[in-house]
């Protein structure tokens, strides 16, 4: 039976900030290197950079009606996360839901499917991150679910949990781990900063990382001519 | 034996310049969610959006001889559309013949194949539909037809058929549909206007649509608490 | 056993810029239309357009330890080829060793694998070819060679050898054929001006390249009206 | 409107069971290299041969409701093809159907999505060329038409076309080329039958088909050692 | 920080051995269609079916160190399930990993990477589902983790999940529903035997399944000859 | 200027039927986890297994007249290797080829294309690795190279490399490294052969390589029971 959850719990704001600025590559370290969504995530146009709160809903194949049920769901700051329950390319969302989602303060839109109207969405500024971009409609007859744990494109998704998505890709973060990770990225970012300099000024990371005993201990031979044969 | 057919009919000018106006994904759900090509077709470069009657053009795989050939047969308001006759994702399409087709008065070209010199055509403002980009060569040994009904990226296309795509992807419309599909877009335009307003204003899909009684119906329920387990 | 090769032999700096006016298209067809990487390499930016010397690096799967080792070995002029040892779409590299590269001189990187952090590598200008963008982190455990021959997207790069890159995907010309490559491709530009001029006043292909008897020798028919049936 | 073409003529039985017993590469080379379905189109179990008038069938994305209404058009000798009218890949037919397919004396189905139960289909004999296996259910809401010309795997497909389908893939024959095509592939077996026994006794291609001079003439050139660098 | 969890709750035996004998396509309707993985996921031999609990286990590209961990805490009638963190078709399990799990009494492997030795884990009669079959060696430098929940070819695995794989594929059924799905399968393959037995004697599903009225009601239409034009 | 090298060096024929023996898995790892071409190379029929030494053979897309030419070239033992200078799946070569290449002692069939009469070849017992199967004819009109070194499937061949083939998959061993390889795959077998009999005695990897000191160094933690939250 199709489920709605109306109350979800969402991170800090501020924190949800602080990940959008540190961008998917460094919270995705930040916290150990999890939490990608698939690489064929791509966003529809670039540069596009947010953080929201995840708002999931399921979709059957070739049939968007659970996502203007979700809309409903959706506050100012969240980001909608679409998941078919079964592999579809179909254009699910186009101008008028990226006009209801935008109209609530919607951030933005990670769909494991296909997209439609990208000009106007690209011109309204409505950042998308999908599977494909494709203009075939879809039917209102089967619904899914709002706000239950979902996978998506390879990645497990709760309600509440929080999306950072930018032009590399799409990464999520555990809701109870987000100023912990958002700190992680402080300080990852801070770090990379120093060494920014570093390595504009020309100094190598077999330096800077203090690689080259343990490249020695691995057996790394350097020779002046390619060996014959 | 290879063939070549001369004449072909057209649609409307007019019709055509209106199916131009109202875009792949609302041409398609005009006449009935039919007609898309395949999602792999993409534009070489965004904003791109044209409509014009098809002259058809099949290759030999990596033989792009049929090519001049069908350029012969094209005239100011026509999109070429060519088809491999067995998958091929070579370079079948460059520069100077992008320059034949725009002194011909071509509006376009949509290839279920590769295309080359990319960045000229880019900025000629020659707009490219294709299954690839990749430089690879083509020979000249093997004839195609130009002008004989052909699937091209998994829909059928007729000569003379309208040929609808912008950053959505492409859409072929029957000629002799071409003026009542027109008709259909305006009428789907024009409410499409009004349900904007509507949602730009916050009003939700569920209740333009009156959706709620159906959603009941089907059992759809809401919770306040995700349920236990 | 890991191994770096130092001196590498390089082509004639004049030519390889050459070779970069060319382009991927023209040089590729230059030289016996051999040399092309595979389709899916693509720019992570557009346009894009370089040519340099191969510096070559095979790395393990999830693994870019071996990309430190190889920007030591980069020089003014360089671009960096790297192929995993088996296929990977991980981002083995972001903004920080590109601004490395950079430092050094490095015109750009090719890369059968993923790469990262794009956005500040297109506000850096720092041209990138690659299988994916994936903000997916890698580790540092495991050696690769740098400066060995090696195939990378399906051809063979020698250390030294010419990387010609733009819009239209990558090509590699050996290092001994260089000069040739660009003294072919040279004239092959300048009877492609002839040919443009030609093309724009409307001239056919069928004739600039007296196709027509060929055609007629090999069957093809005209007919004024589609066969019946 | 959703619709069902009760009467389709079909092609001579004799001229069926001929097609079938050629092969799919036999008659697609006898019909000039025309009319295959794409190469992902493969038998669930092999080896698999069989030929029959086909039943068209289009399908809404993980709906197979239509294929309840298809079943009751199809008579003995014939083969149901199931295209989606986008792509998808879910397990649209099991057992239960192919059960009621074969009581009506049906030879197999072509789908251009998935297919689920394969053990027992297999156990069955009720052959099967599909895009995929897998076992994910679909719904019965939207309805597709029976017996309309289709697309189905990048082919067009006629009620009442000859399908033959093969461990080498599936073909399609338009039924009033059904008997020139089966006399044109009897001829091109004789003729396969006394190149093979030459073949069997040594004889080169190169010699029975006559093409040493045609590569001379090509400029192809023969070396005793491989040339140098 | 790796991790591996010693106690993992299992399903009862006795209801595990009955999913198995109803197989993935019953199992998965039976728990509402949820619970496939990715249709990518294809048995190594053919027929092949079994269902287990699943130990699960996380592994870096290019690295089966964890595998060998994983081992250890595997029971007679587990399944052992690996993930790895970034897409990798590398052959992280063979023969010998084959005979260690076979002695421990474990059921079967689902991978979602590549395996290698197929000749012999086929002789052995030990059943693979993995996303391919590749020779290439791993290394043994990254640790991942045991009995955590992992996401695996698209779905949710939790350590103790019930796991059913056979020719159509691989479902998950959730530890705490296993009895109550058996039970619904039970019921669905009784109904489903009453039902083969009708299509056996040649009644149509729209018959069996009462379908007529509705199919009326959408407005399906019956012609006895095709539409003109 | 195409080209046919008549004289190539083959390596030692008892070394080549001992890698036969060992197998592709094997081989790979004793020459140091190279060599492996790609893993969409599969057999068409299994169990298949073989060695030989490479006569290599480029083609143009959709033609197969070089495939004519490299038959007088192979001997018996060897192993034809096929490599389309673009992408290409058609069905290059069916029984007759494969009838002609058996009466000549050839071994079998790689090729990074297409192949079609699969069943014929089954029956025949002529095994062949593919990219694809797919029954598209090609034509004869452009030709390639016999005996050159070609990149294949991701991976360099060069005339006289030993090709180990079987269910695993595709290597090549340098013909001059080819001794020693096979030296070295015998260790290694030898080596495993002493392991199957501890796995099959119940002794863990992790005992019989010795890893438990390594993983607790690499701060693999155990507990009984799942971390909570």
């Amino acid at each position: 039976m199709p489920l709605v959850v109306r109350n979800i719990p969402r991170a800090d704001s501020g924190v949800i900030d602080a990940l959008a600025g540190y961008g998917v590559a460094t919270v995705h370290e930040a916290q150990g290197r999890i939490g990608l969504l698939a690489a064929y995530m791509r966003p529809i146009y670039q540069p596009a950079a947010i953080a929201g709160s995840a708002v999931t809903c399921s979709v059957a194949p070739g049939d968007n009606w659970t996502i203007h049920v979700a809309v409903e769901q959706c506050k100012a700051g969240d980001i909608l996360v679409v998941a078919p329950t079964s592999p579809c390319e179909d254009g699910y969302f186009g101008d008028l839901l990226a006009t209801s989602l935008k109209a609530r303060g919607v951030r933005g839109l990670i769909i494991d499917a296909g997209v439609r109207d990208v000009a106007v969405l690209t011109e309204m500024g409505f950042p998308v991150w999908s599977k494909a971009i494709y203009a075939q409609g879809t039917v209102k007859e089967t619904l899914g679910d709002v706000n239950l744990p979902m996978v998506c494109a390879n990645a497990l998704i709760n309600p509440g949990d929080v999306i950072v998505a930018d032009d590399d890709g799409v990464c999520v973060v555990r809701r109870a781990d987000a100023a912990k990770v958002a700190e992680a990225a402080a300080k990852r970012e801070a770090n990379e900063g120093d060494k920014r300099a570093r390595f504009e000024a020309g100094e190598l990371g077999l330096d800077i990382y203090g690689m080259r005993e343990r490249l020695a201990e691995r057996g790394l031979k350097y020779v002046d001519e390619p060996p014959k044969g």
